[in-house]
């Protein structure tokens, strides 16, 4: 068992780490950070815990620490749930430190020796770390991309070989990608909100980079044209979109490829059966009936038409945060880089 | 004034109809049909009042009846709510014997000698009116587009200069759209369904010809293709929808249009002060905050970005379907069709 | 293990039923049943499956037969998700063709000698079993209470021992109790509707038959008067309601009952390690966040004041349906009736 | 004309002060208030209208003003809808300063020579305005009570004659009662949250001293005891409340007072045609449907049942808020107190 620690481990994201972590195979779930006003406490006082699966006792009895590097000298990996502003200075001191991050925050995604990774996608970009450590780190970090940049790209996994370039995306998604307190009420009830901050440069940006080629030190980009329209819904887990592709292929066997897909890894612990789970009804996938397929770690695609055009819809905290920190770590973990 | 009935008027377009005309300057509201079980009783005793208005009193006291042509022997004008399954042939029959005819039901729409009318769009189409004559009809049909076709092609208004030909558009569609008991709550609650029966089609379909041109007795249709996915979402009222033109003009260029516009109808009395609202907050347009512009007849776009991407919002049941049919027949009045 | 079958299996709580039972400890699943024109096919290709729970595989090959007692050759226990229209004749039918019954309809809630039963409550009333069988039947009908009348009785069970008969309560329940197309979304977004028909009656009524005593051939109801105002509120599940009790007794005695409270039945499958929890934070029970503890079978109970008052909820299609009927089913086996 | 400002202009209560007397026959809207980083800038460029009417374009034309007294030199009365905490000084400020304050704020509500007014229930109690003049304040300070206090106080207005004192009501809270920021969508989608700080302390408090008698230099408090249970629910507008009250008499007298009841005050601007409404329908009044009720200042009852139980609604920001202060200020003017 490795040990392992979680990064801003009182907010949405973090609660979702703790929650994959609690029970996890390779990992044991040592060290949970936050505030300075909430270290020394134990976890169970100062979470309010707002999931509605059951609180893990275990992970409650943890004293918390603040968020330095001083306080993970016991972990070897950790998993960081820090918002934005915050992440860049702590992982990076991490790496330095000899401990390897699996990171949810947006700060490091797009530096050239940074790995942007999603197992089914893009592992060999893993290779990468060994760039870090050349450069004389002996910890690493690797991120994985943006909510709505993983569901979008898991849609392309079992297609990719048609060799799309030029992809339209419309977001419908869920509020839990806020945060608990990111989206008033007032503002989401009984309405749609056309606009989500940096979203949509998020996913046409992560997008070429998760495509693209490990080519000695970086990546290079795939030549990805993405043009996105993100809406706010009043949905609480699950991000829907539609998306168009320039495919040739007839539909029949884009819906061939859909449904033999197989992907490249194997047997990781939060591995769902199906990565891509094709839907033949008409009316499917739907966010509230769908969103916990695989624990949250399948993607639904459905809707298959003309265009060509489908839709793809999976959990935007599970599969689209935490859950996708996590099977990162398990992937590093069967590639021998801890 | 002219006398005017509603057909269908108990259910959730016929209810919005009755407001509409309630207190009309040109209409004056003389017959309600609905079910043979209603008709000889008070409209305010049959009808189940859902809107969040006032009910109109006087109306409330107009006995109802059957939905039969024997019905409408005081008017000369009919607005029908009906289901498309039972419109065809009582709006027929209407026409033959002399009443117009404004009908929000989709059964008649794409006939070749029926206008399919946006009066800020094609208005000449309403010479199809002199054809319907011409073969011996002494009154006439004229119908509106659906709900979501419409606000798209209000949003097409002020731009179609610059002759796109490809549109890909996402609807966001609201619950009202499907009557009072269409849409079970258990459905749509905290979720999306990413399917809306014939919706798509009709988008791609009514866009062809609303756009074509008046040529001798038919529309030649305009060559548009639409791309489109419909999903719905819990919203009460409100389309709301994210569009791709194929315009190379500048998005500089494209924002004066819309800025600039100014439809080619007057003064009829429930046009808007803007049919269509540029809207330059960063988040805007959205269903709940603007839905009610212009009372409920003005289109709000949004978000216009290189792409050509933009937002369009409008309200499904009034400018969408009730307001509509009301705004076509003042436009049929001021071109002395009546 | 024990053939069973579900009277029902399509709708709301028959989709339940089917969920709970696909693993049981004590029941085979081997019959499920609908409507004529399903009857011969897979169950997999007639229901529209509607839970946020993966689909059972082993029920879904189950054939669907019609629901008649010829279909029921091969069980010795059925459980009924049927309307209440349609219960009354089939239930009868099957208690005399030697067949248990556990209904969740209300037919035959008030029936002298069919026992109403919440396990941790009132046990002994199952005695009413002999009853029934002395009067020659072979098999039995035994009904579970309406789901806010379990819910509230449920907080009882730890406190009746202070002799409280005077009760006022306010529901706020959750519109999957309606079934999955009982609410249109028209109705009940953005509102809150305070009538569901007959639920205040059965709150009053039921409760007196759960609370009485079993007094040779029947129940002696008790002398409680229960006053309830029932609302619909937009909440998927969980039944949430604030109580008022005539207790004279400190809050903090009661408080003690609350948090020492330990039912009168053990070690039945789908009992939950807590049937009544006491929670302590300031704002919960809370719906979303409490409806899932002990697997959907545990009742919340918080915020005890001065008044008597407290709120209560619990699952109202899982402790308020299929789960008290499963429940009621174990305790039937337990004591031997099967 | 009289010159008014409101103090905190920006909140969801301010936008709702201004909406109201935009256009108001006897207040002429001249000063608005917000934080010292909006002052020197037109309202219309600090202010994010979020109400779904249209913007009044001449209060967009008011430059806006620090928050403190000497910006209100051009007035005679101010509305406050500053937030509890910072109201008291300076509403004190103005009352010195020989300004009249209506103020919706909880700050001074329970102080023995301000008056706590709802103009149907208590008008006479103004007369404290002498006490405060007596004491040397030129101006004044008129406070109206909380939310849900005032639906509440409302419904008893018909029936007061009836001598009830011990009064029971669970109330089902709209979220905007909490402003535009003040309930996180996460916190109250799909869930009831049952408690909201101080909001049953209050309903206790302030009903005694409403219902309460003028003697002398204070109010006699009314022997009322109002036990309450609140709730949130996921409503944008509009309590609603159940309620239980001690009256011996008939169902049907109660519905006769209901039925024709007249307010003791006559002709303010704001008044609606009727003060409280009474429904007969089995499942009004509901908020979606009613909350605009002579433009949200009706309150609506119905559901009148043996207990004596009975449901009220009204709209928490209009008659709850905003407009119980304006027409507690034309109350004031038409009593010579301006």
């Amino acid at each position: 068992m490795i040990n392992v620690g979680v990064l801003g481990a009182t907010g949405a994201v973090g609660q979702r780490f703790v929650q994959l972590l609690a029970e996890h195979p390779l990992f044991h779930l040592k060290t949970l950070t936050a505030s300075d006003r909430s270290a020394g406490r134990l976890y169970r006082d100062v979470v309010n815990w707002r999931l509605d699966v059951p609180f893990p006792k275990n992970a409650g009895n943890i004293t918390v620490s603040r968020t330095d590097v001083d306080s993970l000298k016991d972990v070897d990996l950790v998993f960081s749930a820090l918002p934005a502003e915050i992440a860049g200075k702590i992982e990076t001191e991490c790496a330095e430190a000899g401990i390897g991050v699996c990171s949810n925050a947006a700060t490091h995604r797009m530096e050239p020796d940074i790995p942007l990774v999603i197992p089914e996608l893009n592992p060999d970009h893993l290779g990468l770390i060994d760039v870090q450590r050349d450069r004389g780190r002996d910890g690493f970090i690797v991120t994985n991309p943006n909510c709505s940049t993983i569901v979008m790209c898991m849609s392309f996994a079992p297609i990719r070989q048609f060799s799309f370039t030029d992809v339209r995306v419309a977001t419908l998604q869920a509020i839990s990608g806020a945060g608990f307190a990111g989206i008033p009420a007032m503002t989401i009830f009984d309405n749609v909100v056309p606009y989500i901050g940096s979203e949509e440069e998020k996913m046409e940006r992560e997008t070429q980079k998760i495509m693209g080629s490990l080519d000695g030190n970086s990546i290079r980009p795939a030549p990805f044209s993405v043009s996105a329209c993100c809406h706010r819904v009043p949905v609480i887990d699950g991000h829907t979109m539609s998306l168009w592709l320039d495919i040739k292929e007839p539909v029949e066997t884009i819906r061939e490829a859909f449904m033999n897909y197989s992907p490249p890894i194997r047997d990781l612990p939060s591995q769902p059966p199906f990565s891509v789970q094709f839907m033949t009804e008409q009316d499917r996938p739907q966010p509230r009936l769908d969103r916990m397929r695989g624990n949250g770690m399948t993607v639904s695609v459905g809707r298959l038409r003309e265009g060509i055009r489908y839709v793809a819809m999976g959990h935007n905290t599970i599969r689209g945060a935490a859950g996708a920190s996590v099977l990162n770590a398990e992937l590093i973990h069967s590639r021998k880089y801890l």
